[in-house]
């Protein structure tokens, strides 16, 4: 599989859905396979929160693959023998594109917190210039899940004639109050953390010395990703290093899971980042620009496939299937497309349980 | 309905199930109603992390009444005009019995984080205790719900001919990794902030400034208190002070929920009683003591009311559902009955939809 890394720039604004400006801005993507000759074979693929634009494939020297390299690949689903796949680092994000670490034109300094607040929309919008830089003016197909999915389903509403076929996966058309009741705490918590330092810090720091506010956060968020099924699977009620002595004072496998994950996260993602971040999943309705979701998704074109996970508990089956009968209420029933797969895992199934969608997806793209 | 509220002090050791030694102790508690000649009438609430042994009435000069003020009272399902009430304020907790704020006699400093791991069976001996020195041997009823559930079961098992019935709202035989996770985020939380300064702070400043750990930590265990369903109608996506100008700035009525809920609890509780209180709940486990938790639930004599909320998502009617049918497994299908509450609150429903239970349990006591 050939994959290519690059970064593109852009002099020209972008005019964001805030009324505010980003100029310059640049985009991180990835490429996977060869474009073929009359541009047909293009899928988008689009990250979730803590992603990148690094899906697939392995680095020189990494020890893990891109986070959806199960999916994406030679043979795979997502076939980068037939396709040419692009994955961007969203703008926003903390893996080479505009972010609020970048330098502010206006002060030469960071951004920080005066970085404007970003939507799925603008997000969507500086993918759009970057595919148009590469004279894309249409792909096969944009797959995403999360908020991955709410981008998909943004292209589903925006540019209703960009892509062919859109598949979205545990998501939703507008953010739910425990999914933000979520987001709050991790927000809370790096706000109120002293090295965060209002936005002030020195990233080198936090990469070093990693922030607890963002830790504690992010701690909070796994419980969201997981179902009570898969923890129970996991971790049970075991002890760490469980020799019968622990009983009482021992450390619970959930605990160790927890720290590990959560210290971990904030040496390899900037808080600012997550901070703009978790807002663009909380502010993101579907029928923003609308009266109604039914007006909104009357605007799509494109096929649309909606993949819900049984056991996912942040973006709710429930969420998905109120697109599927808004649309077919629309009469939009040739363009829409709904599967629930079974599983206990939880949200992240969309990443952790490929085996239970691939063929599904591929039966979509070979169509 | 007649409240009294008293202090019982012990100079006599607690064995605790660690090994470690309480020497002295001390227990607040409230009566309501009046004991009987014969003291057949006792009815003890056992209460959950952050109640206290204020369960019902309303002192003078305060707005708010007890904690479970619609279910106890003259007239009510827990009749005091029948019935003489105890609430205990669990020791650990901080409500005047002893806890980590108290003098360790050792040092005559306060304990902080030398006061020793607490589990349910010793926050349940320490009331025995009391009972014990108001003559009462036996009673007619234990109820509690949640954490107090734990602590009903663990009258059931360890004492088995202690009470008549014993009703058990809300709660588990043993708590679940997912309900650790929650916990795990406040312990992190706390232990985290430069504040807390290792227990010892000073607990006026407490009282005065808040704790944003604390604060931060209890937002996730509100999240988990809830329903996906209770949030939909408490909050939907609506925005505080929405005039339609905030779509993309506002604060949600979640958000400010949780910052109310969460920045306020600190001001009057502990922080160290709250790490101690969270550690009983996630190392208890009723069937320590037996090899299994049929041989455990095998002791209890009592009848054993098991009451789950079908929307509850800490401790889910299936763990309830568990020690039903591990009874009826052991033959003790008369002492055993199960009922759940069709409820899309969450794990609060047990506090705030009294009128779907109250009923019920009066007919359980009047039997």
């Amino acid at each position: 599989m050939k994959i290519q890394t690059k970064k593109a720039f852009f002099d020209e604004p972008l005019y964001l859905e805030s009324g505010r400006i980003l100029q310059p801005f640049e985009v991180m993507y990835e490429t996977y396979g060869e474009l073929n000759s009359d541009k047909s074979n293009v899928i988008i693929i689009t990250h979730a929160l803590s992603g990148s634009h690094h899906a697939a494939g392995t680095y020189d020297g990494d020890r893990k693959a891109g986070w959806w390299d199960d999916f994406i690949g030679d043979g795979k689903a997502v076939d980068t023998t037939k396709y040419f796949v692009i994955c961007m680092n969203n703008i926003g994000s903390c893996f080479g594109s505009t972010s609020p670490q970048s330098i502010n034109p206006a002060t030469q300094e960071p951004y920080r917190l005066r970085f404007p607040v970003l939507t799925i929309s603008d997000i969507v919008k500086a993918q759009i210039r970057v595919l148009k830089s590469l004279d894309i003016n249409n792909v096969f197909a944009v797959i995403g899940g999360s908020m991955g999915g709410m981008q998909a389903l943004c292209y589903a509403i925006e540019y209703p004639t960009f892509a062919k076929q859109i598949i979205t996966l545990a998501t939703t058309a507008y953010t739910r109050p425990w999914a933000i009741a979520y987001n709050k705490v991790v927000v809370e918590a790096i706000k109120n953390d002293p090295e965060f330092k209002d936005g002030y810090y020195d990233p080198k720091d936090i990469e070093k010395n990693g922030l607890n506010g963002l830790a504690i956060g992010r701690m909070a968020g796994h419980i969201s990703y997981l179902s009570p099924h898969s923890m129970d699977d996991k971790f049970g009620r075991r002890y760490v290093n469980n020799d019968g002595l622990y009983e009482l004072f021992g450390r619970f496998e959930v605990e160790r899971y927890l720290e590990y994950n959560g210290y971990r996260f904030p040496h390899n993602f900037d808080p600012l980042s997550y901070l703009y971040i978790v807002k663009t999943m909380n502010i993101f309705n579907a029928s923003r620009g609308s009266d109604t979701l039914s007006q909104s998704l009357a605007k799509i074109k494109s096929k649309l496939h909606l993949i819900s996970f049984s056991g996912d508990r942040l973006f709710m089956p429930c969420e998905m299937e109120e697109i599927r009968d808004t649309m077919i209420e629309n009469g939009q029933q040739e363009l829409v497309t709904y599967k629930m797969i079974q599983s206990d895992y939880g949200h992240d199934a969309f990443l952790v349980e490929v085996d239970k969608f691939e063929d599904y997806i591929k039966d979509i793209l070979d169509e």
